[in-house]
Formats: structure tokens, sequence, C-alpha cells
């Protein structure tokens, strides 16, 4: 008899990605029990029978650094049970950003992180990984490895919900993504020249954007963080004479504040795909895990 | 010429233990720049130049998971200076409770703490782990470490600073303990008997405790987290004609509410070693330290 894969969440909840994926039928339902004693260390314990079953771990590691220690002992009580194969899906993958010594005597927490990591399981899913100056994620894990990319669902949710894309890069490097978003949905795109004018101020410009203001220019990010350089091309845009602009971000990373910060600004909707829960949540990649992810 | 160990602080701040280790002259004073952005992520930088230096890291581990990242990376920052030796001391030593697999499919996470921690560091020195089913904490670190003891501190704070003490043994498992205290203190005894009555009730007794209630009682406990069996304790020996019990605990473990209800109860003081920073610190640790392991 095939069993089936036994799928755990670990800090997603209800009515997430997690629900979806079990919808789907593929997975046997595992259970937890994880908390918090009031001397804030972490009980872990797995009540699903594991032994010898292959196991994936759906986990939301956005702040990652009070879920790392129960998330290592989830690994362990895996193990303990003898289990044949962990799978970690972190659809958003912390600890990308600092991927050199900046300066002397830093931690390179990226190639840190990814070395206490590795060693505790089999195999790591993730969707677009901040990926800047490594060029791949080898270079950093030693363990098996799977790096999706969300730009064909988002894509394809530009298509179905916003009418008369304007397809927004950045900046010249962006140039080979937008024209290929734009090929994908047959809808125009425009790259804005960044000019760096000393150490804080960026110029961004709008080339032969005669007669596209009648479109609705939607810009695209793998992170959205502080919202800033959204808020800084949406003013430019709207200079130009453009409508305010759909916002849409992978990974929902921003705090409160700056996602408030952002949606009082001179944008129109900010959408993120469903990687880290948040209320700006409109674009689902259960799809994407399902067909690329897990049944490979 | 013969440089002195670098020593860091992590998490204890100022006016604490820290400041009073730096004060012997033993040491220079490490500085780092540890902080976490607004992702949650933690940033960590050693400023001081450590090559071929012996680092002693002073770290406050009570409620330990979102430290625990960030301490990893402070030791691999070290490392990658080439430091000659690191030294941890965390004089509460968290995750010491979970020591058996009570339940099917539990991560016994104080193992688990210790593979996690011990090939970080050089060697580990700590207060009064709780030692319950394993006799010595060689059982779960693999690294070199030390293990003292508060007793003696405590004995000697008890002498100097209480009239008349009583120290009460609160079962017939710490009769030794309670003798070797009082002796060393010249000062009486007793130990109480605890009879179980069905799964949740505890009957505390006094046996010969006729012509002591003219003494303070002192109560000594290697932990205080809930306070549940001081204030049963207390209780006990207010209806046999005691005046409320001074209530000494080696690690300050207890919530700011558990802290506040054992307060509000029938006893006389509460009084804490400074392992862990706390309102309650009234017993010092530094000279042990200083005078155990540290020149060692």
């Amino acid at each position: 008899m095939h069993l089936k894969p036994i799928l755990f969440d670990f800090f997603y909840g209800q009515d997430t990605l997690f629900s979806e994926l079990l919808n789907s039928g593929q997975f046997e339902k595992g259970e937890t029990d994880i908390r918090r004693f009031p001397d804030g260390e972490s009980y872990v314990r797995v009540l699903s029978q594991c032994k010898q079953r292959k196991v994936i771990i759906l986990a939301n590691l956005h702040h990652p650094d009070d879920k790392f220690l129960p998330l290592l002992f989830l690994f362990q009580a895996l193990r303990d049970q003898d289990v044949k194969h962990i799978t970690l899906i972190s659809p958003y993958l912390p600890y990308m950003r600092q991927d050199k010594r900046f300066h002397d005597g830093e931690c390179v927490t990226s190639a840190q992180f990814a070395s206490l990591l590795s060693p505790a399981i089999d195999k790591i899913i993730t969707i677009d990984p901040h990926l800047h100056r490594y060029s791949s994620l080898s270079e950093i894990y030693s363990v098996d490895n799977l790096v999706l990319k969300a730009d064909n669902t988002i894509a394809e949710w530009i298509k179905q919900n916003i009418k008369k894309p304007l397809i927004i890069g950045p900046d010249s490097e962006s140039e080979q993504w937008a024209a290929a978003t734009a090929e994908f949905i047959d809808c125009p795109y425009l790259v804005l020249s960044k000019e760096r004018l000393g150490d804080r101020e960026v110029k961004i410009s709008t080339p032969h954007a005669g007669d596209l203001t009648d479109h609705t220019p939607v810009l695209v990010d793998d992170i959205i963080s502080t919202g800033r350089t959204m808020i800084e091309t949406a003013k430019v845009l709207n200079a130009e004479g453009f409508r305010p602009p759909v916002c849409i971000g992978v990974h929902a990373v921003f705090s409160e504040r700056d996602y408030n910060a952002l949606r009082n600004s001179a944008v129109d909707r900010i959408i993120t795909c469903n990687t880290i829960p948040h209320h700006s949540n409109g674009i689902d990649i259960a799809k994407l895990l399902l067909r690329e992810a897990i049944t490979n």
C-alpha cells in the first residue's frame, strides 16, 4: 500500500496555505502539540505515528528567531520516530539578506542559518528566495533543494484581475523579467531608470511613457519590507500622469507600520502571495507548490 | 605579554552580574553590535579584535528561544575571527527540565539543546543546573563543563542577613542539604514530611517543631517558577505558629504574575541569586564565579 506523505503545520494555522494544501487530498494531516511554557521554553510533541513515513513540514519562518529551536525540536522528535524522509517547505526563506560580511566582525547569517538547518532535514523547498550575491541556494544549503518561482502565478493573477495592465520594471536589471511577464500577459511594459544622486536620493525617470497613461501600472518585487521603493516609484508615476499603481510582492515581509505607510501612499492596492500569512495575501501559491514541489 | 580574557555581555545589560565581573579588573570588555531588524532577523557583529584571544560570553539564557540564533551567530562571528577559546557562562542553564520522554513523540529538549550548543563552544560554566534524572551535565553536554553550587554563597547570605534563622528542608530528600546548611550557619533546621493524598493534594507536616517558633523559617529552592510549593509550605508553617518564611531561590525563573502571587502569600521576603536579572535579586554570585570558574 502506498501511503500519503504526512503534512505538518508549523506556524501557519487555520485558513492559510496549510489548509489549502491539505484540502488537495494528497496528504495525511500530521498532528503535533507545540507550545511554550511560562518560562519561555518550548514543548514539542509529534502525535502522529510517522515511523518509516515521508513527512513534509510547511513552515512559516517569517520572524524566525523564536521559531528556530522548536523547529529543530520538531525535526528531532520526527527523527526519534525513525521517519523515512523530512522535507521542509519554507515558502519564505528567512536570513537570505546578509549574504556577505559588509563590515569586519559580522556574522554572515545567511550561510550560518543554512548550515544550522541543512543537517536536520533531507530536502528544502522554497519560493523566490532573495538570491542577490548567491547564484543558487546550493552555495549555502548543503541539502537537496528546490527553488520555485512565483512569476507565472503572479502574471496569471494580473491577467485575470487587472484591466489594461502596464508592467513596471523598477530598474534596468529588471528589463528581462518585465518583458517576459508582459509577453505572458500580452500587455505593455515600461522599465524605469534609476539614477543615484548621492547616498540617499534616487531619481527614477519614465522614458517614453507618453501614450500609456490610460493603463494601470503594476509594480512587482520579491520582498516588500519597508515599501519605500514602491512609494517613491508611485510618486514618480503620479507626476507623469499615471494612475496609482497596483503593488505586488511575493513575500509580505513588511511590518504593520510599513504596510500602512504604503497603503496611505499614492498606490491603488497591495497584493501579496500567501507565502507569509498576511491580510494583503491575494495570490495563491498552493497550486504552484502542489504541481512543482510535492508531486516530484 | 599575557592578555586578559575578553568578556562579552549577552543579554545581561547594565548594573547586573556583567558589570560586577567586569569591575573585577580581570577582563577586557568585549564590544558587540547585536540587534533585531524589523523583520525579526538578528544582526550580530563583534566589534573587538579577538584573534587568538580567549573569550568568555556571559549569557542570560532565560527565555532562551529568541536568543538562541543570535547566540550561535555570535559564536560563529568569534570563530570567524579565529579566537583561541570560547567559554560560555550561562549562570542559569535553560532546557534542563524535559529530561525524559514522558509521552510518545516528545522531543527530549534537554538533550537536543545540549547537542546543539556543545559543538559551538569549548567550555560551559553554569550554576546549580536542574539535574533531576541526569547525574551530571556530561550526560548530555559533550563539551568541557564546570558546574558550580551556590549553597555556600546562600548560607553566607543567610548568616549575615537573617536573625535566628531556621532552615527548612521541604521534604526528606532535602535532609542532607538542610543539615549541612544549618551546620555552616550554626542554626537549627527542620525537615518537613510530604505525604501525597491522591494526585494533586500534598500534606506537609512539621515534626518536632515545638520550641522553634521564635525563629525565622528560611525556604530554599534551586528554581522558583510557579512558587506554589513555597506558598503551600508557608501556609503550613503559619498554621504551626511560625512567622512568615524568607523564600530563597537560586534562579528567578518565575513570571511576574507568579512572583506577585508569591509576594502576596504568607511569606516575608523573596530573595534570589543574580543568575537571572530580576528585582528579587539579592544574593550576589559574582565572587563565586570569579573564584571558582574564571581563575581556573
